[in-house]
C-alpha cells in the first residue's frame, strides 16, 4: 500500500479515516497527472458517443436525460455542470488495452456502463426521494417521478442496445457481463432499501450491499473492453476482480466522506450520511465493535429510529457532531480506512497474474490509488 | 377476412364494433380449441421457467415479482389469480416452430418476452396511478412505490440474462431484438404519457403510440422463437411485421372493450378509458371525423379537460354513455371495428411468404381472429 499511504501526503497529512495516513519511508507518489488524463480521456471519447445515444430516445425523455448529464438546465439551456467522476468510462477504455486493443474498442463498453450507472442513479434517487445530486436538483424533483422512471428504463435499454449494435460474439459476451452487473446493482438497491428499515445489519450484509451497488458495475467496467478486445474469460474475470474490489474500496471511501467529508468539496451537507440515517459502514462498524461507545451510539440511534425524519433533520449540528465522534471513539473511522485499504491491496493482488502492458498496469494502479485518497 | 367475420358469430352476431360481422357467405369457424390449446401451451411451459427465474431475485423482490404474476396475494399466501392471456409466451413457441425447430427452443425467448411485458406493466401502473390490474390491486399500491421501480427493473435485467445464458450467436440476435422491442416500448409510453397532457392527438400519431406500446412486443414475441431456432433476419421480420400488426388489431379491440367492453368480462369498470379520458383509437377518431357529433365531443371534451379527475369521475353514468353515443354517431366505433380488421388483414399477408409447417400457419392464423374477436 505504499502509493496508498504517499498519496495521503498529497492531500496534506489527513485522509478521511482521519489519520495521517504517510509514514517517513513510504515516498512513491501518486501520479495525479496520469489520472487526470485517463479520466479526461474517458470523458472526451465517450461523451460524443453517449450524446448521440441519448438524442436517440424520444421526446421529452431525450431532454430530461440531457438534463440528468447535465447538458442542459432546467429550463433547457445549455449547461456544462458537473457530470460526475466519469470513472466508469475511463475504466473500461483503458480495459480495452489490457488486451492489446484500442481504447476505442472500449468505447461502446465505455457507453454501456455509464448509461447503466446513470439509470440507476435516475431510479435510486426517486426511490431514495434524494432531491439532489451533484449541487443540482435531481431529475424526479424537476421533471417529475413518472420522467424519472421511464427515462431511466430507456437509459438501461439503450445500454444493451448500444453494446450489441456490433453483433459480434464479444459484444454477446460483454452484454452477458453488464447484464449480470445490473442484476448486482438492483439486488444491492433492494438490500439497501431494506437494510433501512431494519434496527441491526452485520458488517457482511454491509459490505455485500456495497459489493452489489458499487463494485460490480466497477468490476463490469474494467473487463468490458477487455472482453470486446477479445480477452478470455479468466483476464476478464481477474479484471472483474480489481473492479470489485476498486468498488469497495472507493465506497469505503465514500462512507467516510459521507460523515467526515467536506460539505465545500462533496457537494452534500455536513454529516450528510447521518442526516439521512444511513447504516454504512462506518455506522455498522461502529455497533458491531467492542468499545464502550458503541453501546452509546446503540442506545442514541433506538432514540433516533423513533422521531420523524423532519424531526431528525432538524437536530442541532452538535447532535450529529455527537454520534460522529462515537463512531470514531468506537473505532470504526479507523476500521474504515483500514478496510478501504484492505480492499485496494486486494485489487491490485487480482491484476498481478494479468498480462498486460506496463503503462496499463501503472494507469490501473494510479486509478485505484486515486480512488482511495479522494476528497470528493 | 373470412374467419374473422366467422368468428364474429362465434360471439353471438355483435362484437364490440357494435355491428354483426358475419356475413352470409361466409362460413369458416375460428378454431377455439386450437386458440386455448396454444395459450395452455405456452403457460404450461414457460410458468416453471419463469418461476425458477423469478427465484433468483433477491428478497423481498422474488415475493413482490410473485404477487404481481398472482402467484401468491398480498399476505405471501399461495394463489391462483388471473395472469393473463399470455399470448406472448405462447406465440413465442410457436414462433420456434415456425422456423422447424421444437417449440421448447422458444422457451427463452417465451420468458423474456414475458419478463419484460410484465417490467412495463409495473412501471406503467405506477407512472399512470392505476390502482388494480387483472382484478387485483397493482403493485405500487400493495408494495410501494420503490418496489414497483425495483421488480420492475429486475424483470427487465432478468430478461436479458435468461436469454443470453445460451451464450450463442442466435441468443445474441434474439437478444438485440428484444432490446429494440423494449425501446420502442418506453418509447410508446413516453408518447402515451406525453399526448395525455395535449388537447389534440391525431389518428397517426396514436396508431405509432400503440405500435410501439402493443405492437413492437408482439413482434418479438413472434420472431425470437425463429431465431433461436435459427430462422434468418428476412424470416424473422416477415414474422415481426406479423406481430406488429396483430398487435395493432389487439389495441384496437382493446380500445373498442375499454370504452363498450362488458364490465364482467373485462374486469375494468364501465366506460374505463373515458373515466381515464384516455385519448385512444376510437376517441381520437372521432375527433379527426366529419360528422357533426364530432364538434359535439370536441366540445364536452374540452368542458371535461377543465375539470379535476375527481370531479370528472363522480360524473353521472349518463355522462359517459352520451360521450360514447356521440364517438359512435361520429363513425369512430365502426372506424376501430373496420381498422382492427385492416390491421388483421396486413398481419396475415406478412405471414404468406413465410414457408412453414402447415400446422403452425394454422395456428398463427387462428391466434390473429382470436385476438380481434376476443371480448376481454
Amino acid at each position: 500500500m505504499t502509493s496508498l499511504d504517499a498519496a495521503g501526503t498529497r492531500t496534506n497529512g489527513e485522509d478521511p479515516g482521519g489519520k495521517p495516513v504517510t509514514t517517513a519511508n513510504q515516498k512513491t507518489v501518486v501520479d495525479d497527472t496520469s489520472v487526470s488524463a485517463l479520466l479526461e480521456r474517458g470523458r472526451r471519447l465517450a461523451t460524443p458517443v453517449l450524446r448521440s445515444a441519448v438524442a436517440r430516445l424520444a421526446p421529452p425523455m431525450d431532454t430530461v436525460a440531457a438534463y440528468h448529464f447535465g447538458w442542459i438546465d432546467a429550463q433547457g439551456r445549455p449547461s456544462d455542470a458537473d457530470g460526475g467522476k466519469a470513472v466508469r468510462p475511463a475504466l473500461a477504455l483503458l480495459s480495452a488495452e489490457v488486451a492489446g486493443a484500442t481504447p476505442e474498442t472500449g468505447l461502446p463498453g465505455a457507453v454501456a456502463v455509464e448509461l447503466v450507472h446513470n439509470f440507476s442513479l435516475l431510479h435510486d434517487d426517486l426511490m431514495d426521494g434524494d432531491e439532489q445530486r451533484r449541487h443540482r436538483d435531481t431529475v424526479w424533483k424537476v421533471h417529475g417521478p413518472a420522467q424519472a422512471v421511464l427515462v431511466g428504463d430507456a437509459l438501461f435499454a439503450l445500454a444493451n442496445e448500444i453494446l450489441l449494435e456490433a453483433g459480434t460474439a464479444e459484444a454477446g459476451r460483454a452484454t452477458r457481463r453488464l447484464t449480470r452487473a445490473s442484476r448486482h446493482l438492483i439486488d444491492g438497491q433492494a438490500q439497501d432499501i431494506s437494510y433501512e428499515q431494519r434496527e441491526r445489519v452485520t458488517v457482511e450484509e454491509c459490505l455485500e450491499m456495497e459489493g452489489n451497488k458499487t463494485g460490480a458495475l466497477l468490476a463490469c467496467a474494467v473487463s468490458i473492453g477487455a472482453v470486446l478486445g477479445g480477452a478470455d474469460d479468466r483476464t476478464a474475470d481477474a479484471l472483474e476482480s480489481y473492479g470489485y474490489h476498486l468498488g469497495l474500496a472507493f465506497q469505503a471511501v465514500d462512507d467516510l466522506l459521507g460523515i467526515w467529508g467536506d460539505p465545500e468539496a462533496t457537494g452534500k451537507q455536513t454529516w450528510s450520511d447521518l442526516r439521512q440515517r444511513k447504516k454504512s459502514l462506518p455506522v455498522v462498524a461502529a455497533l458491531a465493535s467492542d468499545e464502550p461507545a458503541s453501546e452509546k451510539l446503540a442506545q442514541l440511534m433506538a432514540a433516533d429510529a423513533k422521531k420523524s425524519q423532519a424531526e431528525f433533520e432538524d437536530f442541532d449540528e452538535a447532535e450529529f457532531a455527537a454520534r460522529a465522534a462515537l463512531i470514531e471513539e468506537a473505532g470504526a473511522r479507523e476500521w474504515t480506512s483500514q478496510e478501504a485499504k484492505r480492499q485496494h491491496a486486494t485489487a491490485l493482488a487480482a491484476l498481478e497474474p494479468v498480462d498486460m502492458p506496463a503503462h496499463v498496469r501503472e494507469q490501473l494502479t494510479a486509478l485505484a490509488d486515486f480512488v482511495v485518497v479522494r476528497r470528493r
